[in-house]
C-alpha cells in the first residue's frame, strides 16, 4: 500500500546526453554570441577552443573561484557591463565546469537582466523575475548543479544556498567527454556525491515514485561504474556522467538528507571534499535508515543484487577505500571533542527532518562516534 | 558497460499529485475564469460542481466523442468565440477526463490563440505557436495524456496522431478521488494501457537510464495494485493514478513500441479498447524481447520479484483473465483469416522498430497466431 499524500514533480531543463555533443553546442543552444562563464582549465583546452569557434562572438570569463562568493559574481557582472558598452552583445550564457561554475552562471544569467547586487537576492530582499537564456555543461560527475534550480554562494565568509525558478537552466548539455579529464581524486569525490545524491533522494521521506525510480536507476549504475571511473575507463565515466545527472534530476525534487547535513561542517571546518563528507557517514545512515524503512531498503537491495543490508552498506565503504580515503574522521583531523559540535551544526540544517526516523542530536554524534 | 550514445530528456509539465486537490484546483491554477472541456459524467457530479465553485467563472463543454474528430474540436472554438463575443473572457482551459478529452483539451487551448482549422495543423500544414494556459485532470489512469506531448484527432474517419510543443500542459493535476468511480472494465483496460506503457518504455530500443528507472518503478506499482484497483479499492487506485503518471512521462520520452503498434488494427477492426488490445501481445512480446535483451529483461524480473521471464508474461496473462478477458483473439472476433491484414496494417506504425530484435512482418504474423 502507498502512503504518499501530496506531491508535486517539476523539472523543466532539457537534457542532452552525447559523446561529443560539446562539438556542436552552438547548434543546440540556437544562438550565436555567448558569454561563457568556465573553470580556467577549460579555457585553455583544445575541445573548448574547437567548440567555441562555432560560435560568431564568445566573450569568456574563466576566473571561477571554489565556492563562489558574491563579490565575484557581482564583479563579472560589472566586466559584462562594461564590455557590452564596447558593443558586445550576449544572446544568451553557457556555463562549462563543476559546482562552482554552474552556480555562478546561473546566477550571472539571472543578474544581468535584475538590478542590484546578489546578496540581495541570497538573503531574500529581492527575486529574480527573467534571465538570459542559460546552458549549462558540467565537467564533473557530481553535483548534479545542471539540472536543479539551487545555487550556493559566499556571503561574508558562510556557504548559502538559494532556489530560483529562474535558475532552472534552458539546456543541461551532458557530454562525457568532457569528463574525460577529470583527475582520479576529482572523479573520486565527485562520484561520491552523485552516490549520496542517489542514496539519499531513495529515502527521502519527500521521495515518490518517480524519484524513486530514478534513485534506483541511477544507485545502480554508480555502483556498477564506480572503480573503473576512478581508474579513468571511459565507458565508466559515460556512465558515471548519465547517472550523476538522474541523480541530480531525483533530488531537484526530493532534496538531500543526514548524509548532506552532517557533510556540511566537516567541509567548512576540515576541509573535506563535499562528495567525500557526504559518503563518510553514508553506510552508517543506511544501517540506521533500514531500522525505519526495511521494506523499502530491501527493494533497493534486491535490485542492486545485494544479500542485504550490510552487504550494500560494506560495499560503499570498500569504495571510499578503493578511492584511497580513510572512513574515519581522525584521519582528517577531527578531534574526539570536535564530535559535539559537528553534530549539533549538522542538526541546523533542515534537511535532516527529511531522513527516514528523524535523527535527533544524539543519533547525530553516533554516526559521528562509529567513524571517529 | 551502457551503450546509449544520444538522447534527451525533456517534460516541462508540472505534475500536481494528491488526494482531494481538485477541490483546490483554482489555487494550484492560479486563475478565475475558465474553459472547461470535460466528459458528461464528470460534469452532473457533485465532485465538480464543488470545485468548480471556486472559480469566478466557469464555462463547460462536455459534449466530447471518443476518438476526437477535428470537426468537434472546430465546434468547440465557435462555441467559445461566440460566448467570448458576449463578453465571457477566459484566462485558461482546464480538460477533465480520459485520453479524448485531455487530447481534445489540448487542442483547443491552441486552438483559442490561432488560425484556421484543426485539420491544417494536423495535416502539418500550419504550427502552434502559442495557447492558452492549459491544466490537465485525468479521471482514468491509464492515457498518460495529460504529460505528454501528443494528441490523436480523426480526420476523415481516420485516427492520426500530432505532437506540438504547445501540447505539454502547465499542469497535470492527479487526484485519485477522480478515478474512483471508473466502472471494473475502464480500471481493467486502461490500467492494461499503463501496463503497456510503462513495459514498453523499460525495452524500447529509445529507452535510456532515466526512462528505464521510472518505467521499473511503475510496472512494480502496476502489477502490485493491478486486481485491487479493478476491484474498487482506494488505495490501489491512488497507486495506480500515480503509476500511469510515472508511465505517461516515462514513454513521454521513449515512445511505445510493437505492443501499441498491433493494438491499432485491433482496435479500428474490431473495437476492442485500446489497453486490452496493447496488453494481449504484451506476454508474447515480453518472451520475444528477452531473446534479444535478456540481461535487461532479467534486472526487471529481479527487481519485480519473479521467478523467471516466463513467471512474469504468466502474471500477466493471469491479470487480463482476473479483469474478465479472453487471452485469444478469436473471441474479439478476429477470423483466422484475418491475421495477415493486422500484421501487415501493424507494420506501418513506425514505432514497431522501437522494439529490441525488430519484430517483422512474418514475427508479428507469429504473435498473433499464437494468440489466435
Amino acid at each position: 500500500m502507498y502512503s504518499v499524500n501530496r506531491f508535486e514533480l517539476y523539472n523543466p531543463v532539457k537534457v542532452v546526453y552525447g559523446k561529443g555533443e560539446f562539438e556542436r553546442s552552438n547548434e543546440i543552444f540556437g544562438i550565436s554570441n555567448v558569454l561563457v562563464v568556465c573553470d580556467p582549465y577549460v579555457s585553455t583546452s583544445d575541445y573548448f577552443k574547437k567548440a567555441m569557434s562555432r560560435y560568431k562572438s564568445v566573450f569568456v570569463f574563466d576566473k571561477i573561484l571554489p565556492n563562489p562568493p558574491c563579490e565575484m559574481v557581482d564583479e563579472i557582472i560589472d566586466i559584462v557591463n562594461e564590455s557590452e558598452k564596447k558593443g558586445l552583445k550576449f544572446e544568451g550564457v553557457i556555463g562549462i565546469g563543476g559546482g562552482s561554475t554552474l552556480d555562478t552562471t546561473k546566477a550571472v544569467s539571472a543578474l544581468l537582466l535584475s538590478d542590484g547586487k546578489l546578496s540581495e537576492y541570497l538573503e531574500g530582499k529581492k527575486k529574480f523575475e527573467k534571465r538570459l537564456p542559460l546552458m549549462l555543461i558540467p565537467t564533473t560527475s557530481g553535483t548534479g548543479s545542471e539540472v536543479t534550480n539551487v545555487g550556493v554562494y559566499t556571503l561574508n565568509g558562510i556557504k548559502k544556498p538559494m532556489t530560483s525558478p529562474m535558475f532552472w537552466a534552458d539546456i543541461a548539455l551532458i557530454d562525457p567527454v568532457l569528463t574525460y579529464s577529470m583527475p582520479r581524486r576529482v572523479a573520486a569525490t565527485t562520484g561520491l556525491d552523485a552516490l549520496t545524491h542517489a542514496i539519499e533522494s531513495y529515502w527521502a521521506t519527500s521521495t515518490q515514485p518517480f524519484t524513486e525510480g530514478l534513485a534506483l536507476r541511477a544507485t545502480k549504475m554508480i555502483l556498477e561504474s564506480f572503480r573503473a571511473t576512478i581508474d579513468g575507463e571511459e565507458w565508466a565515466r559515460d556512465e558515471m556522467s548519465i547517472a550523476a545527472n538522474i541523480a541530480g534530476i531525483a533530488f531537484s525534487q526530493t532534496r538531500t538528507t543526514a548524509a548532506h547535513a552532517i557533510s556540511f561542517p566537516i567541509t567548512s571546518f576540515y576541509n573535506v571534499e563535499h562528495g567525500l563528507a557526504c559518503a563518510l557517514t553514508l553506510p552508517s545512515l543506511i544501517r540506521w535508515t533500514y531500522e525505519h524503512i526495511p521494506q523499502k531498503m530491501d527493494e533497493l537491495v534486491v535490485y542492486l543484487n545485494f544479500k542485504d543490508i550490510n552487504d550494500l552498506a560494506v560495499r560503499i565503504e570498500e569504495l571510499i577505500e578503493y578511492a584511497g580515503f580513510s572512513l574515519h574522521l581522525r584521519d582528517y583531523g577531527v578531534k574526539e571533542d570536535d564530535l559535539e559540535r559537528i553534530a549539533s551544526v549538522s542538526m541546523e540544517a533542515r534537511i535532516i527532518d527529511l531522513t527516514p526516523g528523524k535523527p535527533q542530536y544524539e543519533d547525530v554524534l553516533e554516526f559521528l562516534r562509529r567513524i571517529y
